[in-house]
């Protein structure tokens, strides 16, 4: 039986990519999940991903499925991890490449395939029973992520492209689950360089308005923040 | 004839793994290197590698090639990048995981397979010309290699368990390509505590002998530097 529905390849390592796609909604880190058919994994959530195709690269499978997914491709996507133990997946023999995807909102038209009953978001600190290994790949992720904010001017991607400094500070309480001093990280903010006042203020605020900026690189630049 | 020499899985992307093994010998940073007999790329030199096996995790696999041809199998091994271009191998679709591996000092027992011609160090930064996309890895491998020496303790795993100060920056100085401030430098060591004298001293030098140290620990620790 196993062997009419497996393919004579699965004998061999399959590759397939899941994309951990995170955005930011009011203090929650969010994360993008579909919801399996699979019988092992019925009604179970797991990342969005799939095998990759014979005349596609690894990379570009990662970014169709985050297209295919959530519409969009112009978002950060970075290769996080491979995931390569026999048994992680009950189906085959699959090694997964992780990839982490950051959306500036949710507001997306997300869309699911056939293969799917469903997709939304979750929050990636208390995610729902995840199938396969996908734990594992969203716990890296969030550690990736809480590291380069640090390091890199990474944030800016769960930003829209104008923002207030209050919620470039929020990216960061966020994702790091705990509060930073205001006057420490501006200052940081301010020495660095990184970003530009836009002359613009925020709107539709019941509070006085902020002052809107914007990151004076588009590129994601190496560079200790905190 | 493709379909002769090649299984059937090839027409899947096939997986494999690459090992980019360095140690330091004096004042360069050396890569181990096999030489191919693969028609294509005949005389040239290759990173240590090979298929994924259906039994054996993509990790083991690395462990394994790493073993096969060094003998040993203690040393530093971190996953660096998964290099999944479509026409990366000319014989075939192969996605290959690439791994980083330290090693002490280069006197191994280095084993070749009927597979490969040759086996030998050779200078990581000018290295002959390599097959594949090696030359890509070899990049990516120094570039990461770099950037953990100023925010982690790998630098332990280029030397042996007992050390001079002297040694310890070289490794610095070999793999970052310019000489570092000795004072400042050994300042810092002091001030994290990293390494504690062992009461020895380096023998057969024709200089004063100095002290030898070692680690306080043996786990590479994520700790600000450089």
């Amino acid at each position: 039986m196993a062997n009419i529905k497996q393919p004579f390849a699965y004998q061999h390592p399959m590759i397939a990519v899941d994309d951990v796609i995170f955005t930011i909604d009011g203090s929650q880190l969010l994360v993008l999940l579909i919801q399996s058919t699979k019988a092992q994994f019925k009604g179970m959530w797991a990342l969005p991903g799939g095998m990759v195709q014979p005349n596609e690269s690894v990379d570009d499978a990662a970014s169709r499925h985050l297209k295919e997914k959530t519409g969009v491709k112009d978002v950060y996507l970075e290769q996080l991890y491979t995931f390569g133990d026999v048994s992680r997946d009950p189906f085959g023999r699959v090694v997964s490449v992780a990839y982490l995807a950051l959306m500036p909102n949710r507001f997306l038209d997300l869309k699911t395939t056939n293969l799917y009953t469903g997709i939304d978001w979750f929050s990636a600190t208390k995610p729902p029973a995840l199938a396969y290994d996908h734990k594992q790949i969203l716990l890296l992720a969030i550690q990736r992520l809480k590291a380069k904010l640090e390091y890199s001017t990474i944030a800016f991607s769960l930003l829209p492209k104008e923002f207030t400094l209050r919620q470039l500070q929020n990216v960061y309480e966020t994702v790091l689950g705990h509060e930073i001093d205001k006057r420490n990280f501006r200052k940081k903010i301010s020495e660095l360089k990184l970003v530009v006042p836009t002359g613009k203020q925020e709107r539709g605020t019941p509070n006085r308005p902020a002052e809107l900026y914007k990151a004076t690189s588009t590129k994601t630049r190496v560079i200790q923040i905190l």
